[in-house]
């Protein structure tokens, strides 16, 4: 099965927006044991666009991103159907679908705007846009199964799941038998050596490795046509070797995980905040139902805050400074001392571009994860090389694995 | 001058890592004048990257990004050097540069693994790796440039910053005379009318519209070969036409944008999140000196937080919900009442999957801004469609757009 994707406009290639449609697509169609063959941005450009779709038309199965609005940079549609040498036509249908979406916004628009939209290749199999204005469309051209959906994800992700699985699934089968593991609390060279250590020569199984943060995904996969349980006999001396560092499915990320486990043993968790800014209070509550597990956070970005809403002592950053282990075993005082949760996550660094010191260079970041009545506690300092944006989320997802691992082994 | 791309990864393609390199690349080439022509994700499969290379091969600049690292799945290398026929040497001042980057932890790794990464195509250029093992690779061959970056972020920018750069912009020359103005706190609808009618015909000018939550880029470009004026004039017409609406540069958020004018104004802001769970925080201290202008935010999730830490009332939260504009007036009472800035934000909302009710479904977000001393004051609800990512991302842009157009009006 040769899946292919190609993405349209030009904001992928300037860098004004990030292919995440991209990832969307490949993580559904991996989950259904199909592997994306391969993907091609192309900018609003008549020619590049066909381009792209000279190199994939032996796919398949080809799905087309962007570039189905009502604007002049938007190509896809009629590219397309010249492309296949098929006609457009306006589909009453879809104008009346269009217009009704929009409501009293239609009158403001100029006719013309709306009505581009509705201009369908003839044959052309329509997904209705519940999210938006742009109809998806499937053309079957020969073996192949083309299909467009608009860029936008709310408008993308639904039509995705809703109208384009169900239309293609009959007609695939599956190419790889895959399993994806993922680790957290561990370095990847760490995982790596354990991987190749524990499986020895794979023999079929095809290993890949991915580092996010500092969650680390192995995957292994090996053609439909051998035998599954060499996949599951692999997965299994795995999971004997990282132990609690292998998180079970179906968690991905250690925010996930963690919130599972924090449900579990019915445990609350706070966060005091410095140089993460609130970004672990914002990674935590992306889990959904976090409001069980999760009451709030204290941004302490300012001295004063620190002092004023977690009591750290002035001498304390006055002598050790504001990113120090002393300062945030004082938030982490005050957290669970005046917020009664059960866990307290504290971080304290200099993300930069300013603030660093030849003693604490940019990078410096301290993080630290408790629990209360002083069970059991631990703050470490860590130095991340990067940019501020790479050391504020290595420092929140080292939070989060921190407080992972310690609950993991009380 | 045609500059392409080719991303190399399983991980691209299942959907376990976004390729935010290219996003990077090419906003980096675009700062240039310089246009990206096409990108191509080829999954970790020796003849699909061939295939890749084949369809670059005819590119000024080949920038290839990925599968350096030591392990089998890392192809990139031997067959770049196979393509284009060269032979690979291990360079054995690579060698010791990739062990003194380890320094103690090379001795726990297998000596094959070091290695490999030392193997060098012949007559290639070397671009050192401060920040990881692999290192980079320039190969000149007829009259294309083919550069090999590590794939991890915090190797490849400082790399293509500081050593791909400068090897490539002797031989560039700008394609494309570009400006992209970013708008804030407006409907894209609206944006994309007031630009037609503002242009009219727009003549050789090439148009295009991206949004991203709440801020709308609108890329206005023409052929170097064009009269710069032309586009002079449209940029500031435009100006003209959307006032405050359009940002300065070099902002390119409309944190950075409202960061820079807290700067200038010597004012304060804090938050007060529900629904944003510090996402607002987060978002505000991304920007580079957040500290002279932010000192902390609140994240008061759950509702006994909301009345320990902000006071608002519990019979507020009984009679109307947490989720409604009394609500988030009260929060925003207790934000500038208790903790003395000069502004503040309040978000509540219902991110979902759960929580949704007939009165207030999933998407149900109220948010506020607010200047100290009731200066002034503006509290709105808002639907949201979409997932509760989407709907956390929408309810911190249109939060920061809102305090924005605020500030800009007073």
């Amino acid at each position: 099965m040769d899946i292919r994707v190609i993405c349209v406009g030009d904001e992928l290639l300037t860098g004004d927006t990030v292919n995440t449609n991209l990832a969307f697509i490949g993580d559904r169609l991996a989950q259904l044991g199909l592997a994306l063959q391969g993907e091609i941005c192309a900018p609003d450009d008549e020619r590049r666009i066909i381009d792209a779709l000279h190199i994939c038309q032996n796919a398949d199965v080809v799905i087309i991103v962007g570039g189905l609005g009502p604007t002049i940079d938007d190509l896809t549609r009629p590219t397309v159907a010249k492309f296949l040498g098929r006609q457009l036509q306006l589909d009453p249908a879809v104008r009346d679908g269009i217009r009704a979406y929009l409501g009293v916004r239609a009158a403001s628009l100029p006719a013309d705007a709306l009505d581009v939209q509705a201009q369908v290749p003839e044959g052309a199999q329509i997904m209705p846009n519940r999210n938006g204005t742009a109809p998806g469309l499937i053309l079957r051209h020969h073996r192949t199964l083309w299909a467009l959906l608009p860029g936008p994800p709310r408008e993308l992700i639904p039509m995705f799941n809703q109208e384009l699985l169900p239309a293609i699934l009959p007609q695939t089968q599956a190419d790889w038998d895959a399993v994806t593991l993922h680790v957290c609390g561990m370095p990847e060279s760490t995982v790596e050596k354990q991987v190749r250590n524990t499986l020895g020569d794979t023999g079929g199984i095809h290993l890949a490795f991915c580092i996010k943060n500092d969650n680390i995904m192995v995957r292994l996969s090996q053609p439909c046509s051998c035998r599954h349980e060499i996949l599951e006999q692999a997965v299994h001396a795995l999971r004997n070797a990282f132990g609690y560092h292998l998180m079970p499915p179906p968690h991905r990320t250690a925010a996930e995980y963690l919130g599972a486990i924090l449900t579990e043993r019915r445990l609350t968790i706070a966060t005091a905040e410095s140089c993460t800014g609130g970004g672990v209070a914002a990674a935590l509550t992306d889990v959904p139902g976090a409001s069980a597990w999760f009451p709030g956070a204290l941004v302490t970005y300012a001295n004063d805050w620190k002092t004023q809403l977690l009591g750290v002592p002035k001498q304390t950053i006055d002598t050790f400074g504001a990113v120090s282990e002393q300062t945030v075993h004082a938030m982490l005082d005050g957290l669970l001392n005046n917020y009664h949760t059960d866990l307290g996550i504290a971080t304290s660094g200099i993300a930069g571009p300013g603030g660093g010191t030849p003693d604490k260079p940019v990078g410096t970041v301290v993080v630290g994860a408790a629990a209360t009545n002083n069970a059991w506690r631990e703050v470490k300092t860590f130095r991340f090389n990067g940019l501020r944006d790479s050391i504020r989320a290595r420092t929140t997802a080292t939070a989060i694995n921190l407080m992972l691992a310690n609950l993991l082994n009380h």
